[in-house]
């Protein structure tokens, strides 16, 4: 039997109207798809409560994938989608399988010659990227950093090192109670005239969007508080 | 005088309709703009005239910023907005300073404490990351890498090991006319292991995705021609 296809479906980064950051265009195509892998299975019903699926979210079948699935798991759910129906994976805010999980159900999409068919939405990465005025001809993101302080001011030298020497910009997240202490080490850590972005909140009511040198950060004081927040910095 | 805001504004990857990747909160949020800084001037017309701007294109001031644009050129059109008025950012595809121009009009609007405002469209980047199945939580983005197959090769060669070291997935883009040339000289140089995700003519027709290890690209002739191609590998 042919198999489904798989389709990536990104999800509102905020509490804003979905309509502003997904198309209709998503809608539309999904709507009979009946399977779907999400992140977090409350947040997902949610989101497609809101979108076309209004009133019949009892009729869909939802698999959990995150970072606690084993790979039995993930295989068990790929079956459903190999067994022939579509299926669409949706992370719990953003694009599925970048800077969250799902990549090893993709994977195994392309290992059985499985149609994948991505869809537009929101990207806090680059939304944080193109709005920071920093080198987007160039970038890495590396995730998480370490959360303990002589490790996380270490690791973010390597990283203001290679943003330096390959003109790199460096986008890094970390879970909202502790952006403002990896703030604090970049402002005690990183040279003064390197250039940080700091995108808060980004399609909230309360987005925020800045980009100054760690040395005018040092004279401008900010609590950036649990609102998701993406760091980039350019040395 | 207060100074107006810094609208980034995406555009289509490829030809089809627009409304698929472009939410229309975005022509209702920019529909009172009449100043548009763009990478290229037919392009940005033929996009605008699609949205909400068919019929009144002639009513619009646009700016050409890109490449080739002079240091003082960018701080003439940032002046316009300096000066008070509302301006939107377009590149040719996709979004606005990333891995295309632009980026050195935000960091102006930043310098004089213009909000930004980014919106969602298509980033090739991220649709190709998400699409690809490989670690989408660290990745970096080299933009073009050299074009002459020595210096060419042993880049790769570079990112390979760097890829190896990070577990970091390699992006990088091509002049169309040079991606089969620059596939041939990753199946030669990169390792059997190596995962290589092509992803062509991201949501226009001829939509490719495909994510092989080097030693199956091998065996797979492909022929991916001017269609514009992101790709990305992980070793």
């Amino acid at each position: 039997m042919a198999p489904g296809r798989l389709f990536l479906v990104p999800s509102p980064l905020s509490e804003a109207p979905q309509e502003r950051v997904i198309p209709g265009y998503v809608w539309e195509s999904i709507a009979h798809i009946r399977h779907f892998a999400v992140e977090e299975e409350r947040t997902a019903r949610r989101f497609l409560s809101k979108g076309c699926f209004k009133g019949r979210i009892d009729t869909l079948s939802l698999y959990t994938v995150n970072e606690h699935s084993t790979a039995e798991q993930i295989e068990r759910t790929a079956q459903v989608m190999l067994d022939g129906n579509d299926m669409a994976l949706i992370s719990e805010a953003g694009l599925p399988a970048v800077a969250d999980p799902g990549a090893a159900l993709v994977q195994i999409a392309h290992n059985h010659n499985v149609e994948i068919v991505p869809f537009v939405g929101p990207s806090s990465l680059m939304m944080a990227l193109m709005s920071s005025g920093l080198n987007g001809q160039c970038f890495a993101f590396s995730g998480y950093i370490p959360v303990k302080s002589p490790e996380r001011k270490a690791r973010l030298q390597e990283m203001e090192a290679r943003s330096a020497r390959l003109h790199e910009s460096e986008i890094l997240i970390e879970t909202p109670y502790r952006n403002d202490s990896l703030f604090a080490d970049m402002l005690s850590t990183l040279k003064p005239a390197t250039r940080l972005c700091i995108a808060a909140d980004i399609t909230g009511e309360s987005q925020f969007i800045r980009t100054r040198s760690i040395a005018q950060w040092r004279k401008e004081p900010l609590s950036i508080g649990k609102r998701p927040c993406v760091f980039i910095f350019l040395a």
